[in-house]
């Protein structure tokens, strides 16, 4: 495969370990990060060493930020955790700015992808960042880590202009949505119709917690008695207090998760036959439970069975997250050198059904 | 997806059943299908339970044939097991032939996807079938069930003339190779860096064994003691007797599969780093192991960890290949649609690694 540029929208927990862990992969360079404060933008690769150790523990992307920004003292390391130098601007590579999407747009036709990698606290934010490549004439690849059914229609909206523009969208590309939505697509294979299909996470967060509260927040969107507005609103104290009411282990049961949509729309079942949920450990590192996805079917011979896909314990949410959402981002760029435009699930980035 | 038509080379156990599980799966027509000595074609769509049912235990496919064209006497059913009017000219549908595979490619313009679903005796059998149809010119795509490393190479030396005619192959696309490989592709995206992958398979071929002598044929090539040409000339009571030898339980070790070099090629790991084994019980139709891809690897954090993918022992072999046949010919369409031409291993039909 040809050399791939990309850009990441958003420097959190997942913004900057995509950054990590493209070092490690080959053909693809980061060219782009920014997050609401800054950009870093160099079209011969970002050195993404400097720009992980400036910026580690200093993330300018959650709401304590945008109600706190009253310019605070730099914190031990010299970097500013609050306040306008917080987030990527403690990076030599970058420069504060207003417009940080606007700024990397304007330098997009040099960029071959852009991961979104911003919690997605509005429904419709991820679809508007969208709109702005696809209004600007980008012809490129946007991949998502979104995690909401509902979004997707919002994605779907938007076809004729992708179309028009020459984007190609991947959505739903982390691990679930994405990893395990594509494993589910491809266990599928031995079955002709498809009874069930179950995703079930583990997650344990104990040292990574502090670089992934946008995470966390949004997956206490996903509690019963939560919506994804109340989440956004939460102050780190009341998300704490959540937290602590679970004794830092929170299970989800029959999350609204988009591996239903995306596993409709690439012909897999009907959204209604999938159901996610999983055990969130904030007390500690190991897992709480095995990742595991179980697509239950009837064979063309009549037999039922079940096939299924499991994560190593040891393989972090990071990993997890990070590596498939690269793999989609390969995967769609090809789609868009092939001139295939418009919005993809995982699991029509895999063998037909 | 759009409709997409296509063709069966080959009516033993796999392109039988290939037929038959079309038959479930939307968006599939299949216009033809040939054996050695007759061809079925209706571009409006075969009638595959007739063909299936007039053909029943009636295969002109194995060595047997060769030797006895004895034109011997109708079997039980009215059908002929040997001779001229054996296999797929029982079918009211079939005209004999004595070009089968010319009959086909004359036809080709309105025929999308050639499934090969020959056993392949000769190591450059299927090599030279899609040479046979690159110089037709065919513009469609070719996908195969081959087993064996060393083919993939003789396939990539046809690039150049793939690409002239707009032919898209997609070799080793059955259960291992095919969903077995994709499974590990796919398993691989939590690791920057793969050890191992592991491939186990478990098949009990009691009540099939009838119509899948070509493929044990072919297994039993994998023997420590045997080679392919082994394989070819070997009798029928020759292949019996090293079934009994293994009282029916044949147990294989480090097979010369072609997952390595699939593997390989899609950059996922080095080729010897894949080791493919596994069970072929004859004696019963449950399956003597679970079936089961194993893939270790190293995360970007320092990890290391096994991500598995296992089949239920209730899905068959047939429901494991041709499952994936059919979808890894869906997925082989789409991109000889988006002008993507050239020879494509199942790796690299899933998320770039």
């Amino acid at each position: 495969m040809d050399e791939i540029t990309f850009a990441v929208l958003g420097t959190g927990g997942i913004g900057r370990r995509t950054l990590e862990v493209s070092t490690e992969k080959e053909g693809l360079t980061p060219v782009a990060a920014c997050d609401r404060h800054g950009v870093a933008i160099d079209h011969g690769g970002l050195d993404v060493d400097e720009l992980l150790a400036a910026t580690e523990g200093n993330i300018a992307s959650d709401p304590e930020d945008r109600v706190s920004t009253d310019g605070g003292g730099a914190a031990a390391a010299g970097v500013k955790q609050t306040g306008e130098d917080a987030g990527v601007v403690a990076s030599a590579q970058a420069e504060p700015t207003e417009t940080p999407i606007d700024d990397v747009i304007a330098e997009s036709e040099a960029i071959d992808a852009v991961l979104v990698a911003l919690p997605n606290f509005e429904h419709d934010f991820i679809p508007r960042v969208v709109d702005r490549f696809a209004e600007a004439d980008y012809s490129g690849t946007v991949i998502d880590v979104l995690k909401r059914s509902r979004v997707i229609d919002m994605l779907d909206d938007r076809a004729d202009a992708l179309e028009a523009a020459g984007m190609t969208v991947v959505c739903g590309a982390g691990a679930t949505p994405g990893f395990l939505t594509g494993a589910a697509a491809l266990a599928a294979q031995s079955f002709v119709e498809i009874e069930s299909v179950d995703i079930w996470w583990g997650v344990g967060l104990k040292s990574g917690y502090e670089d992934n509260r946008g995470t966390v927040r949004e997956d206490i969107a996903h509690l019963p008695d939560y919506d994804i507005e109340d989440a956004r609103e939460m102050s780190e104290a009341e998300i704490e207090a959540v937290i602590d009411e679970h004794d830092g282990v929170i299970e989800f049961e029959d999350m609204e998760h988009a591996d239903d949509v995306l596993l409709e729309r690439a012909g897999i079942c009907d959204a209604e036959d999938v159901t996610v949920g999983g055990i969130l450990d904030l007390t500690a590192d190991e897992k709480p439970t095995t990742t595991t996805v179980s697509v239950t079917g009837r064979t063309f011979d009549g037999e039922t069975g079940t096939n299924t896909f499991q994560l190593d314990d040891d393989t972090s949410m990071e990993a997890n997250v990070n590596g498939p959402a690269l793999g989609y981002m390969k995967a769609g760029v090809r789609r868009n050198r092939a001139g295939e435009y418009g919005v993809f699930g995982p699991g029509e980035l895999m063998p037909g059904f």
